[in-house]
């Protein structure tokens, strides 16, 4: 790693064409004031060290001086500070919009760019916007739009900046970062003014830069093999052993189950092997369900057979200390040199609905086929939440689900690859701890066509590497994530609900072409609590076309007011349900100005009171359609899975209902743009 | 009103001993060059003018004069700004930290003060707070702290500031605001030193204060009348008429029941009156079922019959136009001159499960007695939401429930005020639109000792008042309101989920003494999503005492780390759940570094790996145990209910547990504080 200097920052910036205050690095007092002469009056001098980080913090930034005097008895002053190299003369520029832009190295993602706003007050408030390197001009231009207080630089109480020139200073300084091989680079300030920006201050250093490598080979044999070895297989109802054979047979996996158990002969009415290398043909997937001390033999006996893919479901490897964790080596070192790839250990495994593949080694109720497919970073997946979704959304449908365990070998982005190819998902959904390899999950991420949803939790972890950079100093582990996320153009949400929510919707309906969202309700208060939600997600309450107007007219009286959000009460009172929602619904659709709709609705016991529509008749809509049931539990419960059943999401209350389709909004639209 | 010039806004600041920037202010150069030779150089000239309001836009602010040529050119160059009555020459101020203080008049809460932090970028960013005059000591320190840069002024990079001067100012300014009857007021910028702070420019604005003035007349006799008369009552089933009759009759209303229709005999077995003067006892309460336009001769009725109180339940008034809006004019003028108070217009009314009176027009299942009180401003809230309300929580009880409708005489904060005297209320929750008298609101709702959740839609209505003052253009309605719920210590929520989730929590448990939480759920990633959430809620996860590690680790193998969040999986594999859970929860009870706690299972279809616990041993806690119980649905429903019945709140998952307990802490520890 070599620092440079701030004369010979500059230099190189200059060198591609970025505009700085150019500094002269002087060591005498003599020299100082010839700098200061040729540069002309007044001028700033800056203390130069290459162990200093935080100049104006030991007092080493003199800035305005008017006289030959003030120069000489600023340099004296500088040279006094501690570590001092020499003093940098520039010229005093004048008052801009302050700016900060930066780059850095994340462990997981690698290089990174930085873009503030607004110095040391900004800095403390933590106002500032990321991205992975490389960027593109869209990239940048988002940077500079995202910060907080972006509207001083596109123009405010008559202060503006030419904020082209700023995206045009990323994108060298993204340029610079990757041909000169910078690790980090601080330019702090910058000044952007209305024509232009300059650096003020610049500091760079360069060094060898962090490589990601990965390979991405197919996964798909290991999701539909010919036949399944279940090592491990049990006689004992409730037993992992047991539970996973019960799950392939009851589920109607369509290869072939070989249960392996030295000690049985049947199990569940299959032959059992004492061993997989007993097993009279190629054996395409083993799920291994021994012992974790078991497990490295079971390996070996895996590789003499030629197994090439196994599902090591057992726990109590490294997750539970020393002896587990060479259990682990073991097991991963047998898998390296005879080519076994690995899912988990500490897993419930592989879920494929297309097949009736299922690993899990809890008993699982009927999952629906459908087009979601999941990954998640958490050993229970399958066995809890899986039960508690399906029973929850019995109308939801799934491709595939993936728990992970430990990670040891197969990472989450290979199989987020496997997920964006596979023609039967169309929807996937992760749920993520912590990330490896981040740049291989970028890089495949951000190559998908398909949505995906990612719910991270472990924000808290903050990397806690020494503040040496500014930029390195402001970047928690999680922005970096987060711009990731934007960068990718990943859906990031809050909890699994949430991930439902939007994989239902996803899932079921068209994209928005547009952020222009029609709402319905019953309720005047709900009225408005979807007009709140909708702003908070940047969805316009649309003004609606004057023919929808003249429609909704028909089924209203008089006094009563057209407005979006639709206060559909009054209608219903005078017009019954389902003359006034259908009128509303069909004219909505054909209303121009409008992107999406969100209908909600009163689920009475009394069933003439209960919209239920002619579902076919909405199917066509090319706009996405999202339904709020409200009411008695059962009746609510009953409602929603015939609707979802029918290909139309429900939630809970408006404002669920309205952040969903805000999430899929700006999934949608950016999209478009990219 | 009347606009103070710099110089005299100042004069009034330093006689309230706040340090200013004096000023002089001058009208030709011969006396700018003397004030500036007075004060001695460098200079600041500014504009004066009461018409220009942002100085420095217009280039009215001109910084380190430093000779005599350049006061006189600063002179010259002001005067020639448009609107100049003259200039203000003052001391040059050595660089602090921006600070901006401010007074403006809100039209609901009335005065305010704001503080904010770093002039105009952190004004774009909006990064400042708000609380209503008059301020105590503790308001004028939580602003301070609030602002997201306050890490500045506590000291960030070598720099700080005197943030008791701030406090100080803070409480002067709002002194000054009371006596001086000042409506507007700008300190902006003030500087922050490591040694007070000194105010470089103001503006004041004098004028008439809001007033804003109120009676809380007792309420009572509204809930609890010996009789209850309902005019417009019906014999046809589903009429309003109808189901209130039915509701009282059938909930079993305490008082005598005297329906009111001149075309009945009986209904639902109860003595019919042609009209109720014909009722042959003094009557408490009517219900006035009859539509709009026959509600102002019912009133008159009751009227000549001495009726105090009514509740209309009818809609067609000013939310129907016109011609509903005069018979509700009609309707008051009759209540105010005969002294009759009213609960709507457009409402469902009333609910009090102490004497089971009841005038919801919706037939609504039974709603358990409890200490949970509800105040609603939505018509329809006893008809939909209760319904949704009981039957998807039947373990939560309620002592009150009030839906104001068109609130067009008993606004909220009277209904608030009984509620907090109301001895079978222990908690309210509280669905507010908009409202009146915020200020009344805001006086009713410090006073309360009882926990109030609010939640608030029509946030996004900000006011559009002309931006004149920086202090009133800063402020959103939502802001003020915002302010006044931390200021009132009330809790502010965002969904009726929330204010649910809240409810239990409080209803059943006691408050926590701090905010230390220990954590247990059976999956690691539960325990990495816990302590995020605990991250974002301000809870501390506390280091477990030794002793309960010890206790621990009598039920679990020894290689499983003992952490907070506590992951119990390893536990119940090898001692079960009782065991485990068991152990764990009772030594957490006992460990002093503990608050409160949040435990985690997991419903099993299979009894004995479903905890139940000992409900009545844990009852004794006096430390908060808040539940989460994921699994299939409708196993978590009947533990969940089961729970909840023996005092114990169930929440879906641990994000949403945790959050409820940050909010309740917060609540908690502010209270201890006040």
């Amino acid at each position: 790693m070599k620092f440079l200097m701030e004369h010979e920052s500059k230099e190189i910036l200059e060198r591609y064409g970025i505009k700085t205050a150019r500094c002269i690095f002087v060591e005498d007092e003599d020299e100082a004031l010839r700098a200061a002469r040729s540069i002309g009056f007044p001028v700033v001098l800056k203390v130069a060290s290459r162990k200093i980080y935080h100049k104006s913090e030991v007092g080493g930034v003199l800035l305005d001086l008017r006289s030959e005097e003030e120069v000489r008895d600023a340099f004296r002053r500088l040279m006094e500070i501690d570590g001092a190299e020499g003093v940098n003369v520039q010229p005093m520029l004048r008052r801009g919009i302050e700016v900060i832009v930066g780059v850095a190295e994340d462990e997981q993602f690698g290089s990174f760019v930085m873009f503030g706003l607004g110095g040391i007050f900004v800095e403390a408030i933590g106002d500032v916007s990321f991205r992975l390197l490389p960027i593109e001009r869209r990239d940048a231009e988002e940077m500079v739009r995202e910060v907080r207080g972006s509207r001083i630089l596109f123009g405010h109480r008559g202060i503006g900046a030419d904020v082209g020139s700023l995206v045009e200073l990323l994108l060298r300084v993204g340029d610079i970062a990757e041909r000169e091989s910078v690790v980090e680079m601080d330019l702090n300030p910058v000044f952007a003014y209305q024509d232009g920006c300059v650096v003020a201050d610049a500091r760079i250093v360069v060094g060898e830069r962090r490589k990601f490598e990965y390979q991405l080979p197919d996964l798909k044999k290991y999701f539909y093999p010919r036949n399944v070895a279940v090592i491990g297989a049990s006689r004992t109802i409730g037993k992992p052993g047991f539970n996973i054979v019960w799950n392939l047979k009851q589920h109607g996996f369509s290869g072939k189950i070989f249960p392996v158990n030295p000690n049985a002969e049947r199990i569940l009415d299959l032959k059992c092997y004492r061993s997989v290398k007993d097993i009279p043909c190629e054996v395409d997937l083993a799920i291994i369900a021994v012992p974790a001390k078991l497990v490295p033999s079971v390996m070996e006996d895996c590789a003499k057979k030629g197994v090439k893919g196994v599902i090591i479901v057992s726990s109590g490897f490294s997750e539970e200390g020393e002896t587990g964790a060479k259990y682990e080596r073991e097991v991963i070192k047998i898998a390296k040199s005879n080519n076994i790839r690995i899912f988990g250990p500490n897993t419930t495994g592989v879920l494929n609905t297309d097949n009736n593949l299922i690993s899990s080694f809890a008993l699982l109720p009927t999952i629906k086929k459908g087009n979601i497919g999941i990954i998640a970073q958490t050993g229970l997946f399958l066995g809890i939440l899986m039960g508690m979704i399906a029973t929850n959304h019995p109308s939801l449908g799934f491709s595939k689900v993936v728990g992970l365990g430990n990670k040891i070998d197969i990472d989450d982005f290979e199989i987020l690859n496997f997920l964006i190819q596979d023609e039967k998902t169309k929807v996937i959904g992760m749920y993520i701890e912590g990330i490896r390899n981040g740049r291989a999950f970028y890089e495949v991420a951000r190559r998908s066509r398909k949505p995906i949803i990612v719910f991270k939790s472990g924000r808290t972890e903050f990397g806690k590497k020494a503040a040496i950079s500014h930029t390195a100093s402001m970047c928690g582990q999680d922005q970096i994530f987060n711009a990731m996320c934007k960068q990718a153009n990943l859906i990031r949400v809050f909890s699994f609900e949430e991930m439902l929510n939007v994989a239902r919707a996803l899932s079921l309906q068209p994209l928005p072409k547009g952020n222009r969202v029609a709402i319905v309700h019953y309720t005047g208060s709900g009225c408005v609590q979807g007009a709140d939600a909708a702003y908070l997600s940047e969805l316009e309450l649309t003004d609606l076309d004057d023919s929808t107007i003249r429609k909704i007219r028909s089924v209203t009286p008089e006094w009563h007011q057209i407005n979006n959000p639709i206060d559909i009460w009054p209608m219903v009172e005078y017009y019954g349900v389902y003359k006034s929602y259908d009128t509303v619904i069909e004219s909505l659709i054909n209303d121009k100005t409008v992107d999406s709709l969100v209908i909600a609705l009163w689920a009475s016991r009394i069933s003439d009171m209960t919209y239920q529509p002619d579902f076919k008749k909405f199917k066509k809509s090319e706009k996405p359609i999202y339904f709020v049931i409200e009411g008695f539990r059962d009746r609510v419960f009953e409602l929603k899975n015939e609707y979802e059943a029918n290909g139309f999401p429900v939630y809970p209350d408006i404002i669920t209902a309205i952040k969903t389709l805000g999430y899929v909004t700006n999934y949608s639209l950016k999209k478009e743009r990219h």
